[in-house]
């Protein structure tokens, strides 16, 4: 590879000192920042160089909780209240398959990788498909096997399921960009027994991230209280699994008492405002987590909960909700959001050495977003810019370790036209049991 | 002009049946609809046609709540409790000129054709520029001449603020797109006897929109309650000035008496969900005012407070807030949404029996949404696509009164350059002023 110099930037590091070069310069050698900085540039006669027409170059954003494959779940169902039982669950015991894995996570690879997401923490069914594709488009990827009780489709109990775990461990043990996890799904369906044994698993494979839904609904809340008389978060932690390498995804209904169990086994948190807001389930207090020491990244969720896969959306909800519980525009600065979106979210899967900043010696995991639009103007701050006022339409350019995943709008890694007809053809297939479904109701 | 011709368009109406014509196609005649429907199109020999390659043809949007000009303050001192103070009403008593208005309101008219917004209800100080711009960019278009107790930048007294009224309203009568209109500030910042005189006025001009913010701070309703003993909603009753061409905008602090007042007064409501929510104000009981027969429009608020003057930024957070105030996802469902954004809106500002649908024999405002991005598919349902997944910039063709305001994303009545070359030196005196008003401090 040669070494690739991006010029004329307004780079934005996202480095410990939020440094921001303003006519900066970036050198890219093989998958490595090699150095950067403002004014004139190295000279390189032979790089390939980007001149950035004063654009922001940034970090690539960190997605800390998708479930992609269900990109092809889109929309199906909005303001259906019951959705969940009454269409999603029978379509996804139907449906899903290895080949459907691929093409809903192709599609979504293609959204994240147009809307500037250069890494993604991911947990579904069939996850070896969803690292295999996440290779071939070159995204940075924690993929997690889901495990969990309501026969899923692809295991019909706990020892399958973990069997898909190893296959998954052993599939992608050393991969450069690819990092195998287990997810078992959230406490109430998974039970304290199997939070035990995945505690016990991890406990053996420290390295491998634990990914679970927790806190997210007054069901999983009831179930806590009924079956075992204490918090949700209080049963995980006496299953063992509150740990440093767990990453919470939602954390709605949390009192203090849990924030602080939490906050003692240092865990982390995804907290995904869109799905949570869309959902009517209520606000994540991501100030208090945050204040408690907590690293809290931002998670699209699938796009069946929060329909898009960029960052860029969730700025405002994570932002809003943050002001609105504290009554005034002071909370979650627009610099914070975009640490959640990047380092600290980093931080959240265990990669913030890897990804996260530009820094020298990090990985070269960046984006570039165009100023073009009127909509983006006069700039006072380019935080408020970026969290207020960019779109996922901004982003020009994607590079993950060095390689281009999309330049000048163009995804080179994926077909993205095949991945939006191979959807569509799995949404006719849901389309059709959906009204055969209605029809029996 | 000749007779133009939409067709292989997937048009959503928002007539009163919700018609959507699949292979959809539409014909204009100078500035009518004159006949649309599904198969195939009429032989039209010497018409202008436009093949929408199956892209979504529907009403262009109805901004209900504007402070145009004040585009040039986007972002500034974002997160900064006591910006209002300590800013923006020192700029705005500074720099707040005809020269200004004009800059702020040509980026805003810009933004807001690139983003599918046909129609905008604005208040602020130099109106009549306000609707030269208008004029000029070929928006339909509310322009409310401020009136307000705190030195603002064109009125010294009520009385020039009227004159600065009067002069409005002789320049734009009969005006096919340019409705003026009277737009005292606020309860707290007209008080109780000029808002009679406004209510005065206002019988003898029936045909002239009034705007005001009302209920929207925590100010407002303690100055109610202080100096009236009563809400600020009763005060505004007691001035008589609660009636039909009453436009409220933000209305977030209600009881049920207030809903039950302005119902019984049939005022129409603006609500400006990203605003509010950035500032931390609270939550518009939109399902309450809706089930109380109130039309609901949706508007940006100044691109000060909302950032970006689209209405698809706020279809989330309209949507989201909703939903968490009903605690599921069934309220506001998403037709109800583009229902809002577009004849309900209409309704709003008076404007429903020209615009906000597509009809024959109304006029020909409408925009075209591509659907070439992944991040749309796939598409169980166009509202839901609409609200969740589409972005300003998917639209592609913007038209009013049957001009193309943007054709291909290019803007054909305004110097988009220049606008932002204009705002951003505006921008550029702001924040010089911004460094002199830290060092003094």
């Amino acid at each position: 590879m040669p070494t690739i110099l991006l010029t004329n930037a307004l780079i934005v590091t996202m480095d410990d000192a939020l440094s921001v070069h303003e006519n900066g310069w970036l050198q890219v050698d093989g998958a490595t920042i090699t150095a950067l900085g403002s004014g004139t540039p190295p000279k390189l006669p032979d790089a390939e160089i980007l001149d950035c027409g004063g654009d922001i170059v940034m970090p690539g954003m960190v997605n800390t909780h998708a479930h992609m494959a269900m990109s092809v779940f889109r929309g199906l169902g909005e303001d259906v209240d019951d959705r969940l039982y009454r269409y999603i669950l029978p379509l996804e015991r139907k449906f899903v398959s290895a080949e459907m894995v691929r093409a809903g996570t192709a599609l979504a690879a293609v959204e994240m990788i147009q809307g500037g997401v250069t890494t993604v923490a991911d947990m579904y069914y069939f996850e070896t498909e969803v690292g295999h594709v996440c290779a071939e488009a070159g995204l940075r990827a924690i993929v997690g096997q889901t495990l969990a009780d309501f026969a899923p489709p692809d295991h019909k109990d706990f020892d399958e399921g973990f069997a898909r775990v190893e296959e998954l461990v052993s599939l992608f043990a050393g991969h450069p960009l690819v990092t195998p996890s287990i997810a078992p799904h959230a406490p109430y369906s998974t039970g304290r027994d199997v939070m035990a044994r995945v505690a016990q698993w991890s406990a053996d494979h420290p390295n491998v991230p634990v990914q679970m839904h927790l806190a997210e609904s007054t069901l999983e809340v009831n179930w806590a209280r009924e079956t075992h008389g204490k918090s949700t978060v209080a049963v995980t932690a006496e299953a063992g699994l509150l740990k440093p390498n767990l990453i919470c995804a939602h954390c709605l209904q949390l009192d203090d008492d849990d924030i602080r169990l939490m906050s003692e086994h240092q865990v982390c948190v995804a907290t995904n405002p869109r799905s949570n807001g869309k959902a009517g389930r209520g606000i994540a207090p991501v100030e208090k987590l945050r204040n408690a020491g907590l690293p809290v990244g931002i998670g699209s969720d699938g796009a069946m909960s929060g329909n898009t896969l960029d960052l860029f959306s969730q700025f405002a909800p994570v932002s809003m909700f943050a002001k609105l519980l504290g009554g005034s525009r002071k909370p979650l600065p627009a610099v914070d959001v975009i640490k959640m979106a990047t380092i600290e979210g980093a931080r959240v899967l265990g990669l913030n050495l890897k990804t996260g900043s530009l820094e020298r010696g990090k990985q070269a995991d960046l984006i570039r977003i165009s100023l073009a639009a009127p909509r983006l103007h006069p700039i006072y701050d380019p935080y408020s810019a970026l969290v207020f006022a960019a779109m996922p339409t901004d982003v020009t350019h994607t590079m993950v370790a060095g390689r281009w995943l999309m330049r000048e709008r163009r995804v080179e890694t994926l077909d993205t036209r095949k991945s939006v007809a191979d959807a569509v053809q799995v949404a006719s297939r849901f389309k059709a049991e959906m009204r055969e479904i209605d029809r029996r109701s």
